[in-house]
């Protein structure tokens, strides 16, 4: 495996080109550093339409980035003519929501019924946190961000429907409100938090124990800010049981083209 | 007919429940002043999907507010359960294209498979212009917004496709500095402008004569800025030729229960 430090420097055309010949299986968190990071659902086109409806009914926990034409599997939008089916370092297929199979290559199980969503994700404004002086915890602490299901309901679409999915990440007040500003310039992943202080008011109990990803530290003085994360559209898919759907394995993710800076409006 | 002014101050399901009554049929511009309005365009099922994707892929012209269920006819997220069939004061019915009737009150063409999208307007950041002292010329002069085919192509979609279209509003370069600041903030309803200055570097010839709507007067010291245009997705599905398609009559829009100022993201 090539080290991490040299990737973090590449160009993402060069990433995906090593995770395309199984030269890179890890995390991509860091890598091609400054480039915007994807999600990734792929479902059967029977149920592309209530899929992409969800998305549109629930823009903040579900920003989509870009959708391929059925059976398409390259990306011609979010980055230049990379494979959806090599290009990701694991995928995770699910078999009526239950994980059936972890790869690195879905070549074997593509379909030409298949349509690819690429959904924004909340490592596209964390540099500017960062930039701005906003401890990113998870990241000091290298683990992974911590989430939480809400008592929040998405807004249904067919068979899809299911709980708003936050991540959390703590800081004082004076952050938060600095935190509200940077992360509003980016309302196309994500954008502004959703809640910020007591998490009860969301149905959380205890921030010690996430749904998904690690728990983090909150230091004195600080309190927890919530925004909604792209975790809430593959919940919602695996949720609802269709009989396949594939997405990337958690932290391994479609690097794209585009700077992250090219999100934020402001 | 009840007068202008009166429905100018009334309530967004007042003016709804008067034009369901058959006592406004005029356009809505104005009308519970500070609400936002919509476009409209129904499509029966088998198209639903393309054109969804189609609003994905060009968020900027068509910024999709909210899409019913199939064969639903009640708004229930713009509105508390307004009905699209009736609330409308015009309507135009298209058959493969082509205009073949209007009328004020759908009941009696409505279908199982029917899906109906409601689309953003620029007229929901416009009084964020008149606000920070920016003109907007068509107001002044009474007429409606012009609008013209670009040569920017917009990202096709199973049968959709076809160019951007625009709307331009004349102003000082100072002004424009504004505007883009002000429409920055309203990236929902079509955000900051996508050009200024050289009509021909879109591919206008002639701003005197607009492809819809009207022209306005552009004074001395004044540039055209343009912005995308919510007929943008209107051209497309005509251009396309579906069996059926039922559209607001141009001025005649969906008046949501939302405040303009709920679109803005600072």
């Amino acid at each position: 495996m090539i080290d991490y430090a040299t990737l973090a420097q590449e160009s993402p055309s060069e990433v995906r080109h090593m995770i395309r010949k199984g030269q890179w299986d890890q995390p991509t968190s860091g890598l091609a550093n400054g480039h915007t990071q994807a999600n990734l659902v792929i479902l059967p086109a029977d149920y592309a339409y209530d899929f992409l409806l969800f998305c549109q009914r629930n823009p903040q926990p579900c920003p989509l980035l870009e959708v391929l034409d059925t059976g398409d599997p390259i990306v011609e939008s979010m980055a230049d003519h990379a494979d959806i089916r090599t290009d990701i370092p694991r995928y995770r297929i699910y078999s009526k929501g239950i994980l059936s199979k972890e790869l690195t290559d879905i070549r074997a199980y593509w379909r030409d019924d298949f349509v690819s969503f690429l959904i924004g994700c909340s490592f596209s404004f964390e540099q500017a946190l960062l930039e701005n002086g906003i401890p990113v915890r998870q990241i000091e602490e290298q683990r992974n961000v911590p989430m939480y299901r809400t008592n929040i309901p998405c807004k249904s679409a067919g068979i899809f429907s299911g709980p708003v999915v936050v991540s959390m990440r703590p800081m004082t007040e004076r952050q938060a409100i600095r935190a509200i500003q940077v992360t509003s310039r980016y309302p196309s992943v994500h954008g502004a938090p959703i809640h910020f202080g007591n998490p009860e008011k969301l149905g959380i109990r205890d921030l010690a124990h996430p749904d998904f990803g690690d728990a983090v530290t909150i230091r004195e003085g600080e309190i927890p800010v919530f925004w909604a994360c792209g975790v809430t559209p593959q919940a919602a898919v695996m949720d609802s049981r269709p009989d396949i759907a594939i997405t990337h394995a958690p932290g391994h993710m479609f690097i794209t083209d585009q700077k992250d800076t090219a999100f934020s409006i402001l």
